[in-house]
Protein backbone atom coordinates (compact mmCIF):
# COMPACT_ATOMS: atom_id res chain seq x y z
CA UNK A 1 0.00 0.00 0.00
CA UNK A 2 2.08 3.04 -1.68
CA UNK A 3 0.69 6.39 -2.19
CA UNK A 4 0.88 7.69 -5.67
CA UNK A 5 1.87 10.79 -7.42
CA UNK A 6 0.05 11.14 -10.64
CA UNK A 7 2.72 14.45 -11.81
CA UNK A 8 5.73 11.78 -10.80
CA UNK A 9 4.11 9.17 -13.06
CA UNK A 10 3.28 11.20 -15.87
CA UNK A 11 6.99 12.01 -15.68
CA UNK A 12 8.55 8.42 -15.77
CA UNK A 13 6.80 8.31 -19.86
CA UNK A 14 6.21 10.03 -23.02
CA UNK A 15 4.40 7.88 -25.89
CA UNK A 16 1.69 9.04 -27.08
CA UNK A 17 -1.53 6.65 -26.83
CA UNK A 18 -0.17 3.68 -24.56
CA UNK A 19 -1.71 3.88 -21.16
CA UNK A 20 0.17 2.74 -18.31
CA UNK A 21 -1.75 1.01 -15.09
CA UNK A 22 -0.48 3.31 -12.11
CA UNK A 23 -3.26 0.84 -9.47
CA UNK A 24 -5.90 -1.56 -9.50
CA UNK A 25 -9.20 -2.03 -6.78
CA UNK A 26 -11.50 -4.08 -7.37
CA UNK A 27 -11.30 -5.90 -10.88
CA UNK A 28 -10.36 -2.53 -12.24
CA UNK A 29 -7.68 -0.11 -13.74
CA UNK A 30 -6.73 2.94 -12.90
CA UNK A 31 -4.11 3.97 -16.29
CA UNK A 32 -2.60 7.50 -16.92
CA UNK A 33 -2.27 8.10 -20.87
CA UNK A 34 -0.53 11.21 -23.06
CA UNK A 35 -2.47 11.50 -25.86
CA UNK A 36 -1.49 13.66 -29.09
CA UNK A 37 -3.59 13.28 -32.87
CA UNK A 38 -6.64 11.45 -33.44
CA UNK A 39 -7.39 7.80 -32.17
CA UNK A 40 -9.44 5.05 -33.79
CA UNK A 41 -13.07 4.34 -33.81
CA UNK A 42 -13.68 1.81 -31.60
CA UNK A 43 -16.08 0.80 -28.88
CA UNK A 44 -15.94 -1.57 -25.64
CA UNK A 45 -18.31 -4.24 -25.78
CA UNK A 46 -18.45 -4.73 -21.78
CA UNK A 47 -16.92 -2.30 -20.29
CA UNK A 48 -17.39 1.24 -19.16
CA UNK A 49 -14.53 3.45 -19.36
CA UNK A 50 -13.95 6.93 -17.36
CA UNK A 51 -12.01 9.53 -18.96
CA UNK A 52 -10.94 12.47 -17.14
CA UNK A 53 -8.77 15.22 -17.87
CA UNK A 54 -5.37 16.54 -16.40
CA UNK A 55 -3.78 18.79 -18.82
CA UNK A 56 -4.81 19.82 -22.38
CA UNK A 57 -8.30 19.59 -24.17
CA UNK A 58 -9.49 16.35 -25.27
CA UNK A 59 -12.20 16.16 -27.66
CA UNK A 60 -14.57 12.40 -27.76
CA UNK A 61 -16.02 12.36 -30.93
CA UNK A 62 -19.29 10.01 -31.25
CA UNK A 63 -21.65 8.85 -34.24
CA UNK A 64 -24.07 12.07 -33.14
CA UNK A 65 -22.07 14.66 -31.52
CA UNK A 66 -18.86 15.36 -29.58
CA UNK A 67 -17.72 16.38 -26.26
CA UNK A 68 -15.26 18.72 -25.39
CA UNK A 69 -13.16 18.00 -21.98
CA UNK A 70 -11.19 20.47 -20.08
CA UNK A 71 -9.23 20.07 -17.20
CA UNK A 72 -11.46 18.53 -14.16
CA UNK A 73 -13.68 17.23 -16.26
CA UNK A 74 -14.95 13.94 -17.08
CA UNK A 75 -16.79 11.38 -18.94
CA UNK A 76 -18.05 7.85 -18.77
CA UNK A 77 -18.46 6.64 -21.83
CA UNK A 78 -20.70 3.58 -21.66
CA UNK A 79 -19.99 0.11 -23.16
CA UNK A 80 -21.01 -0.40 -26.65
CA UNK A 81 -20.51 3.41 -27.19
CA UNK A 82 -18.70 3.78 -30.24
CA UNK A 83 -16.27 6.53 -29.62
CA UNK A 84 -12.76 8.46 -31.20
CA UNK A 85 -11.03 11.02 -29.00
CA UNK A 86 -8.75 13.49 -30.80
CA UNK A 87 -6.11 15.93 -29.16
CA UNK A 88 -5.02 18.94 -30.89
CA UNK A 89 -2.49 19.53 -28.59
CA UNK A 90 -0.87 16.85 -25.82
CA UNK A 91 -3.47 15.67 -23.28
CA UNK A 92 -2.45 13.67 -20.22
CA UNK A 93 -5.71 11.87 -18.73
CA UNK A 94 -6.58 9.63 -16.63
CA UNK A 95 -8.97 6.49 -16.93
CA UNK A 96 -10.44 4.34 -14.80
CA UNK A 97 -11.83 1.22 -16.04
CA UNK A 98 -12.25 -3.21 -16.08
CA UNK A 99 -8.77 -4.39 -16.35
CA UNK A 100 -10.30 -6.42 -19.19
CA UNK A 101 -10.32 -3.25 -21.48
CA UNK A 102 -8.57 -2.66 -24.69
CA UNK A 103 -8.03 0.24 -25.50
CA UNK A 104 -9.00 -0.01 -29.48
CA UNK A 105 -11.59 -2.43 -28.38
CA UNK A 106 -12.09 -5.32 -30.33
CA UNK A 107 -10.23 -3.23 -33.54
CA UNK A 108 -6.46 -4.47 -33.72
CA UNK A 109 -4.65 -0.97 -35.41
CA UNK A 110 -0.85 0.08 -35.44
CA UNK A 111 -2.23 2.06 -31.88
CA UNK A 112 -2.77 -1.46 -30.14
CA UNK A 113 -1.20 -2.25 -27.20
CA UNK A 114 -1.40 -5.53 -26.30
CA UNK A 115 -0.18 -5.60 -22.15
CA UNK A 116 -0.01 -2.53 -20.52
CA UNK A 117 2.94 -1.40 -18.51
CA UNK A 118 2.36 -0.72 -15.09
CA UNK A 119 4.53 2.13 -13.76
CA UNK B 1 -24.12 10.90 -21.73
CA UNK B 2 -22.83 14.44 -19.96
CA UNK B 3 -19.50 15.89 -18.68
CA UNK B 4 -18.77 16.31 -15.11
CA UNK B 5 -16.78 19.02 -14.02
CA UNK B 6 -15.66 18.43 -10.74
CA UNK B 7 -15.30 22.00 -9.69
CA UNK B 8 -18.75 22.82 -10.58
CA UNK B 9 -19.69 19.83 -8.25
CA UNK B 10 -17.61 20.89 -5.30
CA UNK B 11 -19.78 23.52 -5.24
CA UNK B 12 -23.11 22.26 -4.69
CA UNK B 13 -22.52 20.81 -1.28
CA UNK B 14 -20.55 22.09 1.88
CA UNK B 15 -21.20 19.15 4.20
CA UNK B 16 -18.15 17.44 5.42
CA UNK B 17 -17.92 13.53 5.64
CA UNK B 18 -21.04 12.69 3.19
CA UNK B 19 -19.96 11.62 0.10
CA UNK B 20 -22.15 12.80 -3.27
CA UNK B 21 -22.16 10.18 -6.42
CA UNK B 22 -21.17 12.12 -9.16
CA UNK B 23 -20.83 9.01 -11.86
CA UNK B 24 -21.15 5.29 -12.17
CA UNK B 25 -19.43 2.76 -13.89
CA UNK B 26 -19.41 -1.17 -14.16
CA UNK B 27 -20.76 -1.30 -10.70
CA UNK B 28 -18.28 1.22 -9.16
CA UNK B 29 -18.86 4.83 -8.04
CA UNK B 30 -17.16 7.85 -8.20
CA UNK B 31 -17.68 10.42 -5.36
CA UNK B 32 -16.90 13.46 -4.32
CA UNK B 33 -16.51 14.75 -0.75
CA UNK B 34 -15.33 17.43 1.35
CA UNK B 35 -13.97 16.40 4.63
CA UNK B 36 -12.75 18.03 8.03
CA UNK B 37 -11.29 16.69 11.43
CA UNK B 38 -11.58 13.02 12.51
CA UNK B 39 -12.91 10.06 10.93
CA UNK B 40 -14.20 7.24 12.41
CA UNK B 41 -11.87 3.81 12.64
CA UNK B 42 -13.37 0.85 10.00
CA UNK B 43 -12.51 -1.21 7.05
CA UNK B 44 -14.48 -2.33 3.86
CA UNK B 45 -14.79 -6.40 4.01
CA UNK B 46 -14.96 -6.44 0.72
CA UNK B 47 -14.47 -3.46 -1.37
CA UNK B 48 -11.04 -1.58 -2.39
CA UNK B 49 -11.32 2.07 -1.80
CA UNK B 50 -8.91 4.51 -3.72
CA UNK B 51 -8.72 8.09 -2.28
CA UNK B 52 -7.63 11.02 -4.91
CA UNK B 53 -6.98 14.23 -3.63
CA UNK B 54 -7.68 17.45 -4.79
CA UNK B 55 -7.57 19.99 -2.33
CA UNK B 56 -5.87 19.95 1.20
CA UNK B 57 -3.81 17.26 3.04
CA UNK B 58 -5.74 14.06 4.04
CA UNK B 59 -3.90 11.88 7.27
CA UNK B 60 -4.79 8.38 6.93
CA UNK B 61 -3.84 6.37 10.01
CA UNK B 62 -3.35 2.59 9.60
CA UNK B 63 -2.65 0.41 12.72
CA UNK B 64 0.90 0.38 11.87
CA UNK B 65 1.60 3.81 9.80
CA UNK B 66 0.66 6.82 9.10
CA UNK B 67 0.28 8.05 4.97
CA UNK B 68 0.04 11.64 4.17
CA UNK B 69 -1.64 12.53 0.93
CA UNK B 70 -1.10 15.46 -0.96
CA UNK B 71 -3.18 17.12 -3.71
CA UNK B 72 -2.45 14.80 -6.72
CA UNK B 73 -1.97 12.29 -4.55
CA UNK B 74 -3.78 8.98 -4.26
CA UNK B 75 -4.26 5.75 -2.51
CA UNK B 76 -5.81 2.58 -2.64
CA UNK B 77 -7.27 1.19 0.75
CA UNK B 78 -7.72 -2.90 0.16
CA UNK B 79 -10.14 -4.56 1.63
CA UNK B 80 -10.24 -5.43 4.93
CA UNK B 81 -7.80 -2.77 5.86
CA UNK B 82 -8.58 -0.59 9.00
CA UNK B 83 -8.25 3.07 8.73
CA UNK B 84 -9.17 7.03 9.68
CA UNK B 85 -8.67 9.45 7.74
CA UNK B 86 -8.09 12.53 9.47
CA UNK B 87 -8.08 16.39 8.19
CA UNK B 88 -6.60 18.93 10.33
CA UNK B 89 -7.87 22.15 7.40
CA UNK B 90 -10.40 20.87 4.97
CA UNK B 91 -9.52 17.92 2.12
CA UNK B 92 -11.67 17.80 -0.95
CA UNK B 93 -11.00 14.90 -2.54
CA UNK B 94 -12.33 12.17 -4.82
CA UNK B 95 -13.35 8.31 -4.29
CA UNK B 96 -13.53 5.23 -6.67
CA UNK B 97 -15.40 2.71 -5.08
CA UNK B 98 -18.32 -0.35 -5.34
CA UNK B 99 -21.49 1.46 -5.16
CA UNK B 100 -22.12 -1.07 -2.23
CA UNK B 101 -19.31 0.48 -0.05
CA UNK B 102 -20.29 2.23 3.10
CA UNK B 103 -17.98 5.07 4.40
CA UNK B 104 -17.79 3.91 7.89
CA UNK B 105 -17.70 0.34 6.69
CA UNK B 106 -19.78 -2.11 9.41
CA UNK B 107 -20.06 0.49 11.80
CA UNK B 108 -22.70 2.69 12.74
CA UNK B 109 -22.09 6.38 14.21
CA UNK B 110 -23.29 9.72 14.19
CA UNK B 111 -21.55 10.35 10.86
CA UNK B 112 -22.66 7.73 9.16
CA UNK B 113 -24.75 8.46 5.72
CA UNK B 114 -27.33 5.60 4.98
CA UNK B 115 -27.62 6.99 1.65
CA UNK B 116 -25.64 9.23 -0.50
CA UNK B 117 -26.80 11.88 -2.59
CA UNK B 118 -26.66 11.78 -6.62
CA UNK B 119 -25.63 15.44 -7.57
Amino acid sequence: MKKININEKFGLFNEHWSPKIIGELNGQDVKLAKVKGEFVWHDHKNEDELFFIIKGILKIEFRDKTVELHPGEMLVVPRGVEHKPIAEEEVWLMLFEPSSTKHTGDITTELTVDKYDRI
